[in-house]
């Protein structure tokens, strides 16, 4: 099944995909979606934020108010890999395939989900769909949000033949008793743990900073070093500072993202926007990382005389699986446990119902990149996985 | 003169001027000094390469064989001062204004140019116009350049009235003797000498050279930081060893402008393209100190498995500006004599005839930004200088 996704979306230069939400690698995939539950005689809805639900058995019906919910999604980051999200969705089917051979009939439905723009590399916002759906975010502040063209979600949706008016919350939370999410590992415990697939025990608290280090343009030839006020300098040291801040304390910093102004080679800057990516294993620790950085950020500019301010444009707490739902799975699997730096659906929906992942072994342990990979015998141990999840919760 | 252009191609946001090459505001600022010629009954040529050049006696007849030309350019980088340029074209009608005063008749015709596209904004070369009509730019290769939008410009030239056909070298160099270019200082040696004006010594050899981080997108989130091939690691410390060396050499090392793929905040990045202005006392010096900065930038990168690449996208020699005309003027005006690191038509015009440029002082040393500035008494110390040098050439 992932090889016949494989085109869609895809950079040819980079061999990357570009699956962003509502576009058209994402119409497609969502076809892909629609097909791939018609041949197995599975009634596929859509909510009104673009989430795609294919269920077999109890659709509907009194029956699906504690329906087991497997799936991912399909979009994916810029630049990005043909595992993360595809892997969870394509599993489910396969899992469902798996069960159906063995004559296998869930007590309870079962429900394949594709959740709408868990990326957010369109409107910036991760996890939109099941966002929406759960409540988490509101339906006016989403319609609102712009893409780097300018278009609206609520023009981009309309465009596509939705109606923007049924964006929000639906009874999904009623319908569904539990979730489980399959996921490539974005990481390499499982090398390390000699196991094709594990169980999630959390994932980080994470968060989104912006910096902004002002200085003062001038002339790049005319100017002596030590009269500069060059905000670079800080950013530089800054980066620098961030590795070995989460070197020493086992968490994450990253500096992915900055724009320069004015930005020509001849002008020493007067202003770099640089925004920092920070995780750790819990909120204390994230704390501090950030604000021993900002420290040692204020530090540098002061020594230039430059300045830099900090804005936290996102912070999401940490999320702890549902403990019972995951010492089931592991001793089901016997696979090892490990928590993750990535945010998931699955991390959306633990706040309302219990909710477990899977992971299946990454040997280079590359994702949001065209080198991300998984071993086609580490993929099949992750349906056998889910097969087993399965038939061990309906 | 100065406020009467004040408002053209200002940005209100920033207080900076963007003044590109054939933009509306270029033709604005033609067109005043077409008008500013007209008031004192100077008769305007317009080139093929849009340069302009108002004529004070002999214009067109046999005795402008040996012109002293004075004068600059009008336009700007992005966010530049107000001084950068029009100075020297404002204080030179201000110095005809003076000695047709004094009643002052010049031996030789008096020319002030307007010199097009000297700051190479829109289309990458710098000084352009002088770079044409003396040779030293193809013209072919200079059409066929493209601004930001694509557009070519042969077609930006053809879309203001003006004829590509008609780009390139002229009879300039046999209609000049000498030329003076009057500029703000781009610097403090006048603040620290004391001194209003200052004449040239030398144009620093400068070049840029674009390097190229490259690494391993991954996931900013669930890779660890031992796992990491972060090319923006290595940019980092290169710009931390740019400023030790050149400070170390009295040398300039400036990265101001760059580009970073993917390009997302949760992406570790795969490339870096970072562009490197440099400049120093001589061309040794120079490459010392580029070829210093590489092994640095490669020490780096090998650090943590990433790689780096070198281009030299232009690298010019130093122009050492004509020393009897330098000694002559430092002597009549009793003024300092100094170097400078930014390239003008100056030095492209110095190639073919004697040369020579005043500075006026700059209380900050800041320009190519919005705080440029100079105090008007020194403007009109400028003009006093300029004044006396036509006087004494001509």
């Amino acid at each position: 099944m992932l090889s016949d996704i494989h085109a869609i979306g895809r950079d040819p230069r980079t061999g990357g995909y570009r699956r962003f939400a509502w576009s058209d690698a994402d119409m497609l995939l969502r076809e892909w979606f629609t097909g791939e539950a018609a041949v197995r005689g599975m009634e596929v809805d859509e909510d009104g934020n673009g989430n795609q639900f294919a269920s077999w058995g109890g659709a509907g019906s009194e029956g699906d108010r504690d329906a087991l919910l497997i799936g991912s999604h399909l979009d994916s980051v810029p630049d990005g890999g043909a595992y993360d999200g595809p892997l969870g969705v394509v599993s489910s089917f396969a899992a469902v395939d798996q069960l159906r051979a063995e004559g296998f009939v869930p007590s309870r439905p079962v429900v394949i989900a594709n959740f709408a723009d868990e990326e957010g590399a369109r409107f910036g916002i991760a996890c939109a769909g099941s966002q929406l759906v759960t409540g988490a975010l509101d339906a006016d502040e989403a319609l609102g949000l712009k893409d780097r063209d300018g278009q609206t979600l609520a023009e981009v949706m309309t465009g596509r033949g939705r109606d923007p008016r049924t964006v929000g919350r639906t009874d999904l939370l009623d319908r569904i008793g539990t979730f489980v999410e399959l996921h490539v590992e974005q990481g390499r415990s499982l090398v390390h743990s000699g196991a094709a697939v594990g169980v999630a025990t959390a994932i980080w608290p994470h968060g989104r900073w912006r910096f902004d280090f002002c200085g003062e343009a001038n002339h790049a030839g005319a100017t002596p070093m030590e009269d500069r006020h060059d905000p670079m300098q800080a950013y530089a040291a800054t980066v620098l500072v961030a590795r070995r801040l989460a070197t020493e304390a086992g968490a994450r910093a990253t500096f992915g993202r900055l724009e320069v102004e004015p930005g020509g080679t001849n002008a020493i800057p007067s202003r770099i926007r640089a925004w920092l990516d920070a995780r750790a294993a819990d909120e204390g620790q994230l704390e501090r990382l950030v604000d021993a950085l900002v420290a040692e950020a204020q530090d540098a500019a002061d020594a230039d005389a430059t300045a830099v301010t900090l804005t936290a444009e996102s912070v999401s707490p940490a999320v702890a699986f549902d403990v019972p739902l995951r010492d089931r799975l592991a001793t089901l699997l016997d696979a090892p446990v490990l928590p993750t730096g990535a945010g998931h659906d699955a991390g959306v929906l633990s706040a309302h119902v219990p909710t477990a992942m899977l992971f299946v072994r990454n040997p280079t342990g590359v994702s949001h990149s065209p080198e991300e990979f998984a071993e086609d015998a580490d993929c099949r141990a992750g349906v056998i996985a889910l097969a087993a999840v399965v038939r061990d919760l309906s």
